[in-house]
């Protein structure tokens, strides 16, 4: 099936649209939504949004009031699903933190996730190259929210070239550390803790991974999951040690919901439309 | 039951916050979200927002993206749930279009629904005389899309000095004449085709009411349901023949989703910020 666009509106100076297509990387259809500004414009970047546990496509895009801050740019936002679909492997239907809407964007190498689980490829490779192919993107960054902060983190330290700019809100920042991060890593890595260590945003900091941009992160304070999932203390020390260009932002008061991300997501947009510029 | 606080959340410079509380007017608990902003300043104002169909207190608070420009007011926004729930009237919960998440904001009369759909009551004494001793508001206003620009349209005429401002995004305008309206005032209001004429905004304007102000309204032109339902062009000729001040805004490929709404909330918080100033 080639990129099928399933529906579009209107909104702000663009249009917001939401398409499938088989993906070759985890042989099922995948969806994604993206805001294009000006229409008519040329769109030279891209900025890809990886949404929490439970989400989909929709969320960002409906919730964080993002597409006023793409009018006037040449950037468009991608916000794909955050799992295959439409499988029914062992235990992917059971909990909310694991398989489905949990991929945690990883490849995985367990029996029967190896077959389809395989959302590292599925982004920084299939998707950033249908961003070139069918919207003409020249550049990439990414960014996102709780486990698609993880991602974002991740996949932004294994591509530093590829993804311009990194940013986050609430990341899984430690999760070989966190019970989150250790049942999904089990469930998609098996029992090999130096494979896990090769997805966590801390531990690969500290391992020596770098990006040549200062990495942005926002979090709130009153996060019901801060100490015992997110550990972004955990990350700053390792960024701190290492000489990591790290902004956190900690927000009093703001918890982990889509009212958070509403209230300093433009912030976030400025930081990748300067990494877009240098 | 008092006002109960459900939930509530930090965003922008403010609160966004969940309430339930037992109402008078529908003999049922009955549940609106709030967004408060700058949390120690005084309000002294309020908009209240009716939402369309199937919709209930959540769709505009977490869609339209309003908080941000209610940072810096005295102006809250106010979004109550568009019937009463919990109940087993006859027929309510068989079609989107009536019954459940349907009151199309009127005082019912027929047998049944006369006990509890009492939303007229419920928005412009009840709910206003709430926000007045609660949140120590002084003056309110009200706006809406489809069904619940509908009721704005209709309590804004009916309570023009209480309201101070109407607004309305693709507003169900005439609905003695599109389906919608015609069985929705039939199920609450019965066979007397005279009263269906007192909650219809064109009939009314055209029977002589008026408000002090200008009316604003915004409808998409890829809208589907403008032509069969919403009928916007006979409320601005009725405007028109009676003098009524209105600004109808018609808006080249949007429709009737929160993607519009999103688009252009911002002119229609001014419009009624503007409204509690004069």
């Amino acid at each position: 099936m080639a990129l099928e666009c399933l529906k579009s509106h209107c909104c702000f100076s663009g249009l917001t649209a939401f398409y499938q297509h088989d993906s070759t990387s985890t042989k099922t259809p995948m969806k994604f939504s993206v805001h294009r500004p000006e229409e008519k414009s040329e769109i030279k970047n891209a900025i890809i949004w990886l949404s929490g546990l439970t989400c989909n496509e929709e969320n960002f895009i409906t919730k964080a009031g993002v597409q006023r801050y793409l009018d006037g740019t040449q950037t468009m936002i991608v916000c794909p699903d955050t799992s295959p679909r439409g499988l029914d492997l062992p235990n992917e239907h059971e909990n909310y933190d694991f398989g489905s809407g949990a991929s945690f964007f990883l490849n995985a190498k367990t029996q029967g996730y190896k077959d389809h689980y395989q959302m590292e490829d599925y982004i920084a490779c299939e998707l950033v190259a249908l961003l070139q192919k069918e919207f003409g993107v020249e550049k990439v960054s990414i960014m996102g929210h709780s486990m698609g902060g993880h991602g974002a983190l991740v996949l932004g330290l294994r591509y530093p070239k590829l993804f311009k700019a990194i940013s986050a809100f609430s990341p899984v920042s430690h999760p070989t550390q966190c019970p989150w991060g250790k049942k999904a890593f089990k469930g998609y890595l098996g029992e090999d803790e130096s494979l896990w260590k090769t997805y966590d945003a801390t531990e690969m900091i500290l391992a020596g991974s770098t990006h040549p941009q200062r990495i942005l992160l926002d979090q709130g304070l009153a996060d019901n999951f801060l100490e015992e999932q997110l550990l972004v203390q955990d990350l700053k020390e390792a960024c701190r040690e290492k000489g990591q260009e790290l902004e956190l932002n900690l927000r009093d008061g703001f918890d982990h919901s889509y009212y958070f991300i509403a209230s300093f997501v433009e912030s976030h947009i400025k930081h990748h439309l300067s990494a877009f510029e240098s």
